[in-house]
């Protein structure tokens, strides 16, 4: 027996009791094994009201990213259908990529309440502490030849912020390569992984974190002055199963584009939210540093900028910071 | 007391006995112990005269890839210092994938006698019978951008295209993308993997295959016609300690030269092996059938050609066939 089963009956009827007798016959278990499935959820934070006579009623879902919780939120046709839900992981990045390796399925998602290794761009940290935010992974197995991976890290960078702005109704920026900016701070950040032959993928995890609940003061303060969360810059409290909902959609309607159009499309939605064309930049590459005007992002996903003698660069990796 | 000590001690006098009671002596282990690696020695294939007298002597040694035989032909500076070696594998690259996974080091290489599931480009099967051929892959970690990946490929074909004309004083031809051919039959075939996040390279695996002591008649039909091995073109057998110790030379070379000078020379050497400027080719391509003169190949290993209405198009992955 599931939690999905049990809990689907008890959401059938929100507000009635149902008798361990009628869950006992409709899930075709005990009535020991029952009363054990109750304790267990518990466990997990639901609260369930328990009356000799009536039976169980359930009162209150904990805020947990489980697939049980999570799915009656979903729209998605496809996406996060599968949920690998964990309390804390190194990192969902590297479950997620050994769960690839063993042959999980595009659409697969993985998510924790906490990463003890959240890993960023360039071998950094990312800040995960538990509960308040959304750290996932999504494996793609999409059937393009390895070059064009870049490709799909635009996507999923146009998918977040699109996801932010649907649901905050504000206007995050996409700083290049993949961080997500409100108000100028860093809200969310993109790390994403492949595996690929030489003529092909084999597979893409999409790794995105985002701040959703974190107060100000919970950041580390070395990050306090360039990061933010979705709570602070909207001022309420962020539902992470409807965000979580939201995102995947964004990400299942992105990757269709991009497959039924091409990149052409993801790079017009990328330059619009990232409204980088024309500003002047600092960008920190590969231990080199260049100054120059942002010019564009070539199909590739690297970042053109006119030098100060007129000459073009094309920077592939590396760290921005925007200059007045 | 690893293989490598008792058989470095026996080729030190390689035609004088050594007494069961020195070789215990100087291997600091039991007169029996002795007597037990010598019978795992010769069940892998080592003959070793033994005499109650005179102790033992080493008659022959197998043709084994393994890092203890090897070791004596080696000449390059890091690769190839650690060898994997399994009498079977699923493939070698899966192998290596998993070790560098895991955290094996630059240069590590994984040789297997056969492979059960040798992998060609595009999810094709190599042919790899045991013990007559070459099957390694060699684990990179080169600090550059993953869209240099394929120059990494390219410089692999290079340098195996190298170790088959110095061994054989033979002129091979390196068909695009990474195909080596000898007399117009393809000898060798690199099938590599990646690695990588958004900004950088995990590891490179440079998957190796060369036939070299397969008869004609061993190669299965289908294929008869369009492989070769290096005995078949030579006439001759060829010693697989040898060759593959050239091999890892080129290799490490041309990986230096690569990481000090760039792609450009890497590009050049290339285009000189492949001879294809010029060539009329036909080229499938993600299901698409193109035909055309091939121009050049770009620096991130893409194949130009200039189509018949006289523009041109660039292939980055596909099977080439020459035409009249």
């Amino acid at each position: 027996m599931m939690d999905d089963d049990i809990l689907k009956l008890l959401r059938e009827h929100p507000s009635a009791f149902l008798s361990g007798e009628e869950l006992s016959r409709r899930l075709n278990v005990s009535r020991t094994a029952v009363w054990k499935k109750m304790n267990h959820l518990r466990s997990l934070g639901y609260e369930i009201e328990a009356s000799t006579r009536s039976g169980y009623r359930l009162i209150q879902s904990p805020d947990l990213l489980t697939s049980s919780e999570v799915k009656s939120f979903l729209k998605t046709k496809w996406m996060g259908k599968m949920i690998h839900y964990f309390p804390s992981l190194d990192s969902t990045n590297s479950k997620a990529y050994e769960l690839a390796t063993k042959g999980a399925e595009e659409g697969e998602v993985v998510i924790a309440e906490s990463q003890e290794k959240g890993r960023g761009r360039l071998g950094r940290n990312w800040f995960s502490p538990p509960s308040l935010n959304l750290y996932l992974s999504v494996i793609l197995r999409p059937q393009i030849p390895p070059y064009q991976a870049p490709l799909i890290t635009l996507m999923a960078a146009v998918a977040t912020a699109g996801a932010i702005k649907k649901y905050s109704g504000l206007h995050p920026l996409i700083k290049w390569p993949n961080d997500i900016l409100l108000k100028g701070r860093k809200v969310a950040g993109l790390l994403n992984e492949v595996r690929s032959e030489t003529d092909r993928i084999h597979f893409v995890i999409l790794g995105i974190g985002v701040n959703l609940n974190l107060d100000e003061k919970m950041f580390p303060k070395e990050i306090r002055s360039i990061a933010t969360s979705m709570k602070r810059e909207m001022g309420q409290a962020i539902s992470r199963k409807e965000f979580l909902s939201s995102l995947l959609q964004q990400l299942e309607e992105w990757y269709a584009i991009y497959l039924k159009e091409g990149g052409g499309v993801i790079l017009n939605a990328w330059r619009e939210k990232a409204q980088i064309k024309g500003k002047r930049v600092k960008v920190t590459s590969w231990g080199e540093t260049l100054s120059g005007i942002a010019v564009d992002v070539d199909s590739d996903g690297a970042l053109i900028l006119k030098m100060e003698d007129g000459k073009q660069r094309r920077v592939v990796a590396g760290d921005v910071e925007y200059r007045r």
